[in-house]
């Protein structure tokens, strides 16, 4: 029996985002940081973080920090990418969006806290056994990873496509780094964490980009499906935002195709490196299962 | 002569935001975030980083990466607080504001892009005479004071604060975190890559309380009397906003009278420590001459 299971993750992550956000005076904006950061979803981000550590022979829990500040900044992305002069969403994960339950100035400013909270979070609860050096490593490619030459320079460019004929290399560019950023930055600082050799990092590098474009060809394969499941109920969510997507560039059996394609490399890149993970390898199953199903 | 004025320090810090921000793919981004960091201003906060750290024996060239980093959140500070959903200012500093000049979405993305910029400038940019403890600790504090504890508290206290009335607790926490802080964290980040001793960063800290506080008194006097100098021709800015102010609250004469009484404080502190600085003295006199002028 596997033990290190999505859900064993889950577990740990989410009463970790708790314990490290008490609230504080002035209670609003902490009430809104926490709404969002525990508002649920996969955790597939920090989960990738701490798999990545311990698969390459790392403690797991000392990648903890790491892997909350991650997940902080992606729902830092979701709470002003809901905005109303962004995507304009009213819910998320089936609850108000953080400017609904609160308002647009406590959102914007809940965002830019998460974005100082989460560095923060890595520099408190790292424990000391990581030098301070790859603490400075880590940090630096979290800036990196996260700012404007990756994560939202990929959302620039997405929401500047909007509506738009944009040609292979933009998407590309979009998916690169709106997408498969945050997952690159995951194993990243879990194999850092465990002093990954420089092969492992490579490998681990390589798989989340593979990861990171299957994640999101996954996505948008599942969103048209559900659109043409449900037809007549909703309207497909990137249809009605006008984005593009792999399925309306490509058609959805190269996308299929692909996205096999990027399965398998991810999943020969492990075995080729003696990067066992159950749970990695149950996640990309599970994708072919659903997408097959 | 002093060699040692805002000017030159001025010159030095715009020439080395320029040369931070290379304008990279995609350029909207970049155009953005350097729209506002180059649109001049007093440059007061990253100039009390180079200061404090000549004043306490550094190197103040040491200490530049940490004074743009200062100036980009400062910056970041005022392009969300010039959002429409708070402040829903048009124009800074005879500028239009980031989201007139582009748009909501890329000015909400330019300051979080130069949240995340910020500390990398600090990182790279620093010289390795500085340690990587040293590095972590002006990280530390910088991601503590710009947060969600200190300068974006005292930002949600303060529109929170709008067209009521508050007590005088929360003026002062108001003024001591959206104000002070970012003076506090210049002096600390000086202090710290000068290796200033502990009893030079308290006198440092001492002086940038009194300091920030000084001057929002200073900024909001100034208001007053242009607002009654200018009468009919333009409602005083805080007015129109609703803003608690310390004038307001506690009357013209008392505000003058703790002025002179903070920037006593803040000159003494320096001299009783032999930190000597002409350009702090200068500005805090310049101080003084402007509200009695």
């Amino acid at each position: 029996m596997n033990k290190y299971t999505l859900d064993f993750y889950k577990k740990i992550i989410e009463q970790k985002l708790d314990e490290f956000m008490p609230v504080q005076y002035p209670e609003k904006i902490w009430h809104s940081m926490r709404y969002s950061v525990l508002a649920g979803g996969k955790r597939l981000r920090p989960a990738m973080v701490l798999e990545s550590c311990r698969i390459c022979g790392g403690d797991f829990e000392d990648a903890i920090a790491c892997a909350c500040a991650l997940e902080m900044l992606h729902v830092q992305s979701l709470i002003h990418d809901d905005l109303p002069c962004m995507d304009n969403d009213d819910l998320r994960r089936g609850k108000p969006t953080n400017h609904k339950a609160f308002d647009e100035a406590t959102a914007v400013l809940a965002g830019d806290a998460l974005l100082f909270f989460a560095p923060e979070v890595i520099l408190k609860y790292t424990p000391s056994s990581v030098s301070a050096l790859d603490k400075i490593e880590i940090l630096s490619k979290f800036f990196d990873y996260g700012g404007a030459k990756r994560l939202i320079a990929g959302q620039i460019v997405d929401i500047d496509s909007e509506n738009k004929k944009i040609d292979e290399k933009t998407l590309d560019f979009i998916h690169k780094n709106k997408t498969s950023a945050l997952f690159e930055l995951a194993v990243f600082c879990g194999g850092k964490i465990a002093k990954a050799s420089d092969t492992q990092m490579e490998a681990l590098d390589s798989f989340a980009k593979n990861f990171g474009l299957a994640f999101q060809i996954y996505d948008d394969i599942i969103d048209i499906v559900l659109t043409t499941e449900e037809l007549g109920k909703t309207a497909g969510k990137d249809e009605k935002e006008g984005k593009q997507t792999y399925p309306n560039m490509y058609g959805l059996e190269a996308s299929y195709q692909k996205l096999f394609e990027l399965i398998k490399n991810a999943e020969e890149i492990l075995i080729k490196n003696k990067l066992e993970s159950i749970l990695f390898k149950g996640i990309l199953e599970g994708i072919k299962e659903k997408v097959k199903g």
